[in-house]
């Protein structure tokens, strides 16, 4: 099976947001569907925190992507209509520059020497891609969770490169609630003696803190009343327990565990720390003034839809209320989408039938 | 200033749920107020996680108290009234026997061979107090958090010990969200090096195991709405942010950061390990053949109070719904009271205007 994934060469130097820049980066992306003579029938999304550019299977891959349901001939997102485009953020270490990589300049692992990394530095790297295949202006930016960030990002410091929207699950800004849960995984792994100040290797390993971190990032994923349902007080068989003091003894933590086993070593925890950061930092208002509503005014798109739910605890169905009334106060004719699925701020990735039904009913539409 | 606390000295063996016992073991308590000739104005409160007996300040101990707001002559629990007992929950190492008291056999602390310990036991030792003091009902039984849980066992195991009921912010069994959360702060203690298997000392101490518990605590007790109109995203002075990679930057983590200082080192670490996981066993539906309306039917009191709030997410406002529909159900008078606090889970012990109004009034009628 070959490699499905592309690589985008970013222009060298690449300047960051904060200061400092890169050099040689690229980022990875994947593919479906064929771009047009018009070139005016591309989608973009962008991608939450962990997964790669492998949003669904495809000709290189036919293993099944994240997103899988939504996206596919005949499915939400059509790609006997659109020719849609997936990159791995600029940091994760799903195939793009990040600090797992090798800074050219030392032959050597960034580590904790990349530069300072912003969802702003994600959405200039993914613009450049899309600009490299000769597209002026995406019919459709789709951005889930901190992808939904990264695309307001996209769309305030690029005008007119856009010309509907899908935010799905997201936020304008971070708020103290997420940027406390955020802060407790990053300290997690920080405080992991493993991490050792970034020089970890496959020997000595943060997995004790990378494990805690993805477990907390579990439980604020999902909801409550998701759980009540689904593992309520069921127990352990006997045999499946650890055998430890305070071991695990109901299913709900078992299921945590099973997470964070896949979890742990498939992520460079460096990166997972870049990419959580870039996360707190984020904020439209610094595009206006201070203010979430007037940042969100200097977005000029034709239409968008902005998708939530109401067992989000993560990024609550308020500030997706906030980036509608923002954008249509910009001028765009606005859907909003609250639904009621009980899979909490991972229901965009769960109840398919629900998101395919908003998402899919807008892309008809256009 | 001499010590507040009185001690009482549990039968011995004293029997524990699950097996095993206690000799020699005794709980700490503290009372305010005077028990009147007919020993027909008794209050019990039983507490949460953390507190000590220390409730509010009195002659002994003019130190504020961990619920100084509510009670005292005059105050919602008007010593001037009622005679009212708070006790250091067994298995708490604010005076009680705990995994951190030496255990007579071995003249060692007990550590891990502490037998386990559940709310059942917390319960049965303090109704072992109030029947020493002479009581044979008390006027009124008052849980908040974890103690609402104690304070549910108390009644469902010893009927006709208890007039009337104050059920405050707490569960009538561990959902799986709230085993998740205190799951992974057991975590993050057992897998702290320094726990080394709870033989930990002043020298090796799982500080930073205890200091992210109390941090994912904090995190669950309060809530998103409180925090957004406290810290917003409000940075730490230059001069007070970490000097390390990924320090803190925003106000809320400062919080956290000086919550966890004040709790690690002033909680023994095993006691909290076995006080955790004796909240996760509780589960008031064992009583009632798997039912938790059942369970409750059990608990044959005059009349109850049971409070919640709309922004708690350990213990969501549908537990207490159903802890007053099983009062009920079982016969008594119930007065529900759902608060809309934005302080979450620590309502009640922030919000004394609200609680107090609606504790005060309930007692002030009895």
């Amino acid at each position: 099976m070959s490699d499905a994934r592309q690589y985008f060469n970013l222009p060298s130097p690449f300047a960051m947001k904060r200061g400092g820049s890169l050099h040689g980066a690229r980022i990875a992306y994947e593919t479906w569907g064929s771009l047009n003579a018009a070139r005016d029938n591309a989608v973009l999304i962008l991608t939450g925190l962990s997964p790669s550019a492998h949003a669904a299977s495809n000709a290189h891959d036919p293993s099944h992507g994240w997103w899988e349901g939504m996206l596919g001939p005949g499915k939400a997102i059509d790609t006997n209509r659109w020719f849609v485009i997936c990159v791995n953020s600029l940091g994760s270490d799903k195939g793009s520059t990040c600090p797992a990589s090798l800074d050219p300049a030392t032959g050597e692992p960034y580590r904790l020497s990349f530069p300072d990394l912003s969802l702003e530095d994600v959405a200039n790297a993914a613009h450049g891609l899309v600009k490299s295949l000769g597209i002026e202006q995406l019919a459709c930016l789709i951005g889930c969770s901190m992808g939904g960030m990264s695309a307001l990002g996209y769309m305030v410091l690029h005008p007119n490169s856009v010309r509907t929207h899908i935010s799905v699950d997201t936020a304008p800004q971070a708020q103290p609630f997420a940027i406390a849960i955020r802060s407790l995984q990053r300290e997690a792994i920080r405080l992991d003696a493993d991490w050792n100040g970034g020089q970890y290797d496959d020997e000595r390993y943060p997995d004790i803190g990378m494990s805690i971190a993805r477990k907390l990032g579990v439980i604020t994923y999902r909801s409550a009343m998701e759980w009540n349902g689904r593992f309520a007080r069921i127990r352990l068989d006997p045999e499946q327990r650890e055998e430890q003091p305070f071991g695990f003894e109901f299913q709900v933590e078992s299921y945590l565990e099973s997470h964070a086993r896949r979890f742990v070593r498939t992520f460079d925890p460096n990166s997972y720390l870049y990419l959580s950061r870039a996360s707190d930092w984020f904020d439209i208002a610094e595009y206006g003034n201070g203010s979430v509503l007037e940042g969100l005014k200097h977005i000029r798109i034709e239409q968008a839809l902005v998708i939530g739910v109401s067992t989000d605890i993560l990024f609550p169905l308020e500030q997706q209320e906030q980036i509608a009334e923002g954008l249509e106060a910009a001028g765009a004719k606005v859907e909003f989408v609250a639904l009621d699925s009980p899979q909490g701020h991972d229901a965009f990735l769960v109840d398919i039938e629900n998101y395919s039904r908003a998402i899919g009913g807008f892309l008809a539409r256009l």
